[in-house]
């Protein structure tokens, strides 16, 4: 592969590095317990994410004006708090379970896979998520970004050409320079058609037990692996 | 000090960080050597720093629109090299010589103070200068910032109201979660009138022998030190 003009990788994080579900299910668990709520936990973390891009669309269709991401997660917590009959609680109780998203525990290979890659390359989260957020997690979770832009410094959700052009343009790249590396094929085939290099991780239990898509490659990315570390292999780090 | 809120740090770079002169005047004596062009380096060095303000000054009036710090530096270089009768450089050499900002040495105490505050506090760059800039620094210097924001992405420079605020909102904070570490009495002036909390670090010689100005602390800043170690040492890293 002629990869050679690669000089940083965008990474998606929510399923690529990060194993969102089972994080979002443990913290919503530990809430239950410690409140005396019960529910399908599993469901109610399904259901949050499921929300997800219709949030985004209004955003990304311009019927709503930018919000950001821990925005739109909490509006969606609260019609879901509603719709499970959760009530009483503190807007203090709703801000920390809605940080949920900020403490998601790493897939085991993506902080190995990360470091060696850090050596070579510089490391970006070309993410949807906030950057507040983003960075937040990085503490928790030990993620070694050079840095943390995003859709939020551009105001342009992805997969709008602008989030990933808006990224290169702040990191002074022309697309050739770049590589994408993400579990989803939407995701991979926005970058390529902007000239971005990509690299694809299979992560077939990012939505649990059920996952329907994204349980291979689409397309003949640059390098298709089922790790962070594979992807390191790929690029000789 | 009721420093109990902060909960981010926001740290000029240029001089407060790191020695920009000394590194300057060194990539320009290489520079000399490599190409067999003789000249007061220093005088050089300290020529290419007096059209920094005047070059911000035009964007920040408006009367040109947004460019960021290496295109404002590439275009004070080429003045200087033609009135140092610098003649006959490739694109690829002055391109490379504009990245002597991008390769400047810290401080002797810079590093071990911000790995301390790293371990309490969030680290964001409040920098004029671009993300590629302060991202290819981090690497050189091993500056562990947690995030790298500071002018670019928000299109304005400091001492611009919305330099600050801007990086504020990026990072979901309130301006009192917000300490504003600088060795310029300016930057901290603007940041204190925002309702930031404010460090200064004398760096008496970062303009070299001649340095007239930030001698020493103009106001009642909430901490004064004149290391990167001290300011931990005050916050309790």
């Amino acid at each position: 592969m002629p990869l050679g003009q690669i000089k940083t990788l965008f990474f998606d994080v929510f399923g690529t590095v990060v194993d969102w579900r089972t994080s979002v299910i443990r913290e919503l668990e530990e809430f239950g317990q410690k409140k005396g709520f019960e529910a399908d936990w599993a469901q109610f973390a399904d259901d949050w994410r499921d929300l997800y891009q219709p949030s985004m669309d209004a955003v990304r269709k311009g019927d709503r004006e930018w919000r950001n991401l821990d925005t739109l997660h909490r509006e969606s917590l609260i019609t879901l708090i509603s719709r499970h009959n959760i009530t009483g609680l503190h807007e203090e109780e709703i801000d920390h379970l809605n940080k949920a998203w900020h403490r998601l525990n790493p897939w085991p290979d993506s902080v190995e896979g990360l470091d060696r890659l850090k050596k070579k390359f510089i490391l970006n989260t070309m993410s949807n998520g906030n950057v507040s957020l983003l960075v937040d997690m990085a503490r928790y979770a030990n993620l070694p970004w050079d840095v943390v832009l995003g859709v939020e410094p551009v105001h342009a959700y992805k997969p709008l050409p602008q989030s990933y052009l808006g990224n290169a343009e702040l990191l002074s790249l022309e697309p050739q320079q770049i590589m994408m590396v993400a579990a989803h094929n939407d995701d991979l085939a926005a970058a390529r058609t902007l000239g971005f290099r990509t690299a694809f991780i299979c992560r077939p239990k990012e939505y649990g037990p059920q996952q329907s898509n994204d349980l291979k490659a689409e397309s003949d990315w640059d390098i298709v692996t089922d790790t962070m570390t594979g992807v390191a292999d790929a690029l000789g780090c």
